[in-house]
């Protein structure tokens, strides 16, 4: 078994407010290579604690992998301690320099001295270029391990490592994950309909996560279990059915725009309680404008029947957290914008605004199409940011029985 | 100085999909009292790992918290390898039997004798009462060293921690903590301007934490440093002035919700590239329809002119992504919201949609007030998700600066 050992660098991962999170992306990314992270460090911007840290993780694992520390300032020590530790020179990389020079120039600025540092590598060691910052990783074999040194911000860390680091990794038997997304089920109930699966597995692993309306369902297998992962994949589709949204890592919002286009439709959204959300999550997928046409949000009852014609003695009757209204919103977005589909999310996110009859959690969706418009009341729980994102998760799973 | 060490035990801390946060609580306390947390050690349910990870704290810290591994199961190996590790023998403690078995019998269930294993208590040290579950915690010092072992589950370790391990704790003076915020500079320059203040600071500690988009300055000082911190601030805040946006951890839109509410005012929000991104930010704020009127999300060219009452030939002329076009789009949702405020974004998030002369990153953000509409060009870096981000912050500071 080849171990790894992930070291997070960075004083404010050290502070009351910060938690590392590249090491779980790391983690997911050598786990698929067979190769399983034993140990994970954390310390501040300190010469000597990274020094230390290094000897320790010489000392258990084979593959160490270090985030952060890499950028200009003289709180940047990674590269610094890696040579103090393996008492080796840092030389000048003439070329690395001349190309964080050329990043600085085509955003129109100067590079700084600081900058200067950036282009400095251990010696023996192959830079890793960065396309979404200046700090370069660092690749190095020392003593039978690997080291890797990337930069700290997840957005270049996780490019870097898929394009330049991944490849150079020493590797194990693979292990497969299948993994299955269910949308509006709870994890208990979730886990008991999969007993009969589970209960019997030989070499497959079987996790389950929950986070606020999403469950997934986890099953790794190593190689030599490939034909045990494909049956008992059959039998998690047999019984979850449509409740599955999902296998591996798409998310509600990209399924649901993939089937938008391959139907050639187009939806509009109109939203209260979740205030963007809805429309944020589905321009987050890059080309939704192919599907995506519009969204309103309406805090105000007069935007409500300015915006989306919802009559106010409508809202008069019902209140704005309402069937009809969510109905009428529906309509009023689809018509506006001339769409196939009206979706539509009007509730109460709290913390405040509940009343005994309307509590807080309350929410009504409603979908409208050239035939119909249909509105489901659903009551969550949590937060005001889990309440508003379950509203539109379950916006979007209607859309997508929908479009099934 | 104290120096700390919280070594978080359990493997599923080290999959892919958990984070530790016992750590965060703890380090929060700890700072209070003056003790600084030098590392943080992730371990597995392992002897050989846990006595590993035990004797590296013993070389680099002074306090060592251990979350996690008491329970009753074969993988709750905590006691064990402090046992193993500074070579003490584990003793059965009568009193703490009759109090687990007290417990199981309260909800009406008999000991499992796996239970047992948690009255056995490390030779010399006290057991910590655990109020909330049947783990007892375990304190013991040796060779000058203060050890606490705690639950994993944050429910057991917070009370248990607060009541019976803090007041065990050898303190030392406490430490204070200045944040300052700054919304729209790079981490490079912010760090330059400061050096004037942060290259002649004596007991102050500086720290720079960089995210997209948003710069997160640090002091922390001694008690005894109280004056200098004050000084250092202030020096701070002469150098950045208006370019922080907050003081301690307000979010950027909390503040703009806070200056708005101040004045009366509401705003109202046409976004075409984060596509409801920053009517979402704005309405994450509890309270938000005090100053929130509505948010119009319009991909389409058609939807800028019909809801926005964008000129079609404006937008042929110029294009969508474009000065005029933002200019049009602000004044168009202020009159459109009667509000006071019209705040709109227009731009290219990527990773397509890019030309030579209108290049990804391209966002052009107007603002619309009674008087007169300003519109600011942008270039903003990174992936499609940090363009977006990169463009409500700045909407938003636009907006905060016009507050001010």
């Amino acid at each position: 078994m080849i171990r790894a050992e992930i070291i997070a660098i960075g004083s404010e991962l050290l502070s009351p407010f910060r938690s590392d999170t590249n090491s779980l992306y790391l983690t997911r990314s050598l786990e698929e290579q067979g190769i399983r992270v034993v140990a994970k460090t954390i310390v501040g911007d300190d010469l000597d604690s990274l020094v230390f840290a290094l000897g320790t993780a010489f000392q258990r694992s084979d593959v160490i992998l270090c985030s952060g520390g890499l950028g200009p300032t003289i709180d940047d020590l990674t590269r610094d301690a890696l040579c103090a530790f393996l008492k080796i020179p840092m030389n000048l990389d003439a070329q690395l320099l001349a190309g964080i020079e050329e990043r600085f120039r085509n955003f129109g600025r100067k590079m700084p001295e600081s900058n200067r540092k950036q282009a400095m590598v251990p010696q023996g060691a192959i830079s890793l270029p960065n396309h979404h910052g200046s700090a370069p990783g660092v690749y190095l074999e020392a003593s039978g391990k690997q080291i890797f040194l990337l930069p700290g911000p997840p957005f270049e860390l996780e490019p870097m490592w898929e394009k330049y680091g991944l490849p150079l990794l020493r590797k194990e038997q693979a292990y497969q994950r299948k993994v299955f997304r269910i949308g509006m089920l709870p994890e208990s109930q979730v886990d008991e309909m999969l007993k009969p699966v589970t209960s019997s597995l030989r070499d497959v692993q079987y996790t389950i996560l929950a986070a606020p309306s999403e469950i997934e369902v986890h099953l790794l297998a190593p190689e030599n279990a490939a034909d045990e992962l494909i049956s008992a994949s059959a039998e998690v589709r047999a019984i979850l059915g449509n409740w599955i949204y999902a296998e591996d890592l798409e998310t509600m919002e990209a399924l649901v725009g993939r089937l938008l286009k391959q139907r050639g439709s187009r939806v509009a959204v109109a939203e209260s309680c979740t205030g963007g959300l809805l429309a944020e999550r589905i321009t987050n997928i890059a080309g939704s404008s192919e599907y995506f046409d519009c969204g309103i949000v309406t805090y105000s009852n007069e935007a409500k029947a300015k915006l989306l014609n919802v009559p106010p003695d409508l809202i008069q009757s019902f209140g704005a957290v309402s069937e009809p209204v969510a109905k009428s919103m529906a309509e009023g977005v689809r018509e506006l914008a001339n769409a196939d589909y009206g979706l539509s999310i009007t509730g109460i996110a709290g913390p405040d605004g509940g009343t005994e009859e309307k509590p807080v959690g309350l929410v009504f969706i409603g979908l409208s199409d050239e035939k119909a418009t249909l509105v489901k009341e659903y009551r969550f729980i949590g937060s005001r940011a889990r309440i508003r994102f379950s509203s539109t998760q379950a916006a979007l799973n209607l859309l997508r029985l929908k479009l099934l």
